[in-house]
């Protein structure tokens, strides 16, 4: 695969005031400004959003984006619940075997609503009937595979507040982050209201507005990181469907099949965005990315291994959980994080002599896994 | 470009009892079983869908692909309005580059909520400012465009009359189509009810379900038919943007592209399925696609040149206007179509010595135009 990203671009993440249109178009202008091209220098556009039906009555985005920058090339948009940023990027990176330079940025517009209605269109994720139906909307699920992560494993809610303040300390460093400059306590974690036992409020991703953009190049010319694997997997709608309820198994092939394809081992890897919509998720990725054996993420929590200046530091921008979750752009704001700091542009909270990064993005329940391997240029 | 359709499914188009899981599911039994394949032999699945999220409740529609067929590599759905059909054939097409079989596959689930609810979701189409908060819903857009046309051009209401009459006559050959057996005469299209002058009811397509799939293959040892250009480009979301309302850039660009890809003219082409939402879009394409020069597309109509036994058969399936129109199967029916009709499978309504097919499918008002051109194999 010969795949370079050349630019980067993301908006403040938070509850913002501007609209789908000005958020995308804010994180592509910088995302070009950056990569020191144009519009015309693009060939193709995908564009990642889940929601923009539901909470913005806008579907037909690739049309939109047309409107916005008179763009008359192949675009288009793919939605995979959560995963949908990622997945743009995967579908982007195979476009390079047809054209030169393609722009893939990921967008969602969440406030402006109630939250009941933001979580009833969160919960299209899930079956209708197996999951929406039943009420499993989606911090229950996780909640289930939080109790019987702690029953198999003894892995505790100790544990998921360690990674709740990594997270938020991680974000503090980053002023695009939703919650940058919040001071979070671990006090304020364990006195946060109950979601759904055993997981509060801060083991939970905020709803976010905000969008972030990669260029990808084939030329290596003004490459600022490599990709070296881009991988996707799918499984069942409903964790009911499930026989393992502690583990996602599209991860584990997504990973598979990633370190494979980059010719790397799980030791290789520098730092790594996971994909932390609750904090058990964060936990139950270090394992099924082979970070650590089954059972075994407690130890990198406990050790704190996963912290900014600790071996193996995760989520540095702060994750789902800090940096906010504007589902469309997750997985294109994951790919831009690790770009900043695989090229030293990470300011306040770069991780030195990183090479290789990578970024983990999954879709609802784990029903979709999208996985990407970047590495440093030199 | 080495493509080749190797089976084809498609469900009755209608207003119908089946979920849309079991719409899919239909669809792509049918096609697997054509092509003589199981699931395993899939590499790679497109899923087409506009409107699962306002109408169905239901996104992430590639892990429910999973939950039906436990599928697990990668899948993802795609949106580009009324032309995600023709989008995700497009990008499957792109994917055997990667792969050696993918599955594409578009379903639509519209009846079951009013029929208002229904147009307020099919006009997330349009630009949210520009069109719906304006009540440019799309049977306004497409009478404003008969409207220019008829002035410019001289064409008239009793050019789309006699489309309407002819896309009625060849759903009458069609067992699967939305209005098989419905006898429509010059006399009810007439006295049907205006919807927005100068369009009456019978210049409209309908409010469908139904699912349609197709295998594509690298291999040519089952082909039935053979993909010799695939594309696609985009345009401004609203027509209030154009400079032109009585032809669709994005058409043209698509159209050119294609002939150029396939090294054929429009001469060449034997048979073709259009994108007639409106009566007028069906006009419109005879022009945009090169079958006619600008404004005289009203001569085929009236010389019967598009009709079954014509020189050039357009929407011998009955087109959306009468084979029916569940969105996100439109484009992967249209190339269902051509695959029957260029295999000589099409039964009642087979074209006699047919090679070349083309098929246009259109997103919004113009804003996607995704194109195929399709030859017979020997």
């Amino acid at each position: 695969m010969t795949a370079f990203i050349t630019g980067t671009g993301k908006t403040k993440f938070g509850v913002l005031s501007e609209s789908l249109s000005q958020l995308l178009q804010k994180a592509v202008d910088e995302c070009l400004e950056n990569a020191g091209r144009t519009i015309n220098d693009v060939d193709a556009v995908y564009l990642a959003n889940f929601l923009g039906g539901p909470q913005e009555s806008q579907l037909h985005l690739n049309a939109l984006f047309s409107s916005i920058y008179g763009f008359e090339k192949p675009a288009l948009r793919v939605e995979a619940a959560c995963a949908s940023g990622a997945v743009a990027l995967n579908q982007g990176i195979a476009a390079l075997q047809k054209f030169d330079r393609v722009l893939v940025v990921g967008v969602e517009k969440l406030s402006g609503t109630d939250s009941k209605t933001a979580s009833s269109s969160i919960a299209m994720a899930g079956g209708r009937i197996l999951d929406q139906q039943n009420g499993i909307i989606f911090p229950a699920a996780y909640a289930l595979l939080a109790q019987q992560h702690f029953l198999r494993y003894g892995s505790s809610i100790d544990d998921l507040t360690l990674i709740s303040l990594k997270n938020h300390a991680n974000a503090n460093l980053n002023p695009k982050a939703h919650f940058y400059s919040k001071n979070v306590t671990r006090e304020m974690i364990e006195q946060s209201p109950l979601v759904s036992t055993p997981l509060r409020l801060f083991d939970c991703s905020p709803i976010s507005d905000g969008a972030a953009a990669v260029l990808l190049e084939k030329d290596a010319g003004r490459a600022r990181a490599r990709v070296s694997a881009s991988q996707l997997r799918t499984d069942t709608i409903s964790l009911i469907e499930r026989n393992d309820l502690t583990s996602f198994k599209a991860v584990r092939q997504a990973a598979a099949a990633a370190y494979a394809e980059a010719g790397i081992t799980p030791a290789d890897v520098d730092l790594a965005e996971v994909h932390d919509c609750f904090t058990i998720a964060e936990l139950v990725a270090y394992e099924d990315l082979g970070f650590a054996s089954a059972g075994e993420g407690k130890q990198l929590v406990r050790s704190h291994a996963t912290e900014l200046n600790g071996a193996l530091p995760v989520n540095t921008d702060g994750g789902l959980k800090a940096d906010g979750h504007p589902i469309g752009a997750t997985g294109v704001a994951q790919a831009v994080e690790l770009t900043l700091q695989l090229s030293r542009e990470a300011g306040k909270r770069q991780v030195d002599g990183a090479k290789t990064g990578l970024c983990h993005n999954v879709g609802g329940i784990g029903g979709t896994a999208a996985i990407q391997v970047l590495e440093a240029v030199e």
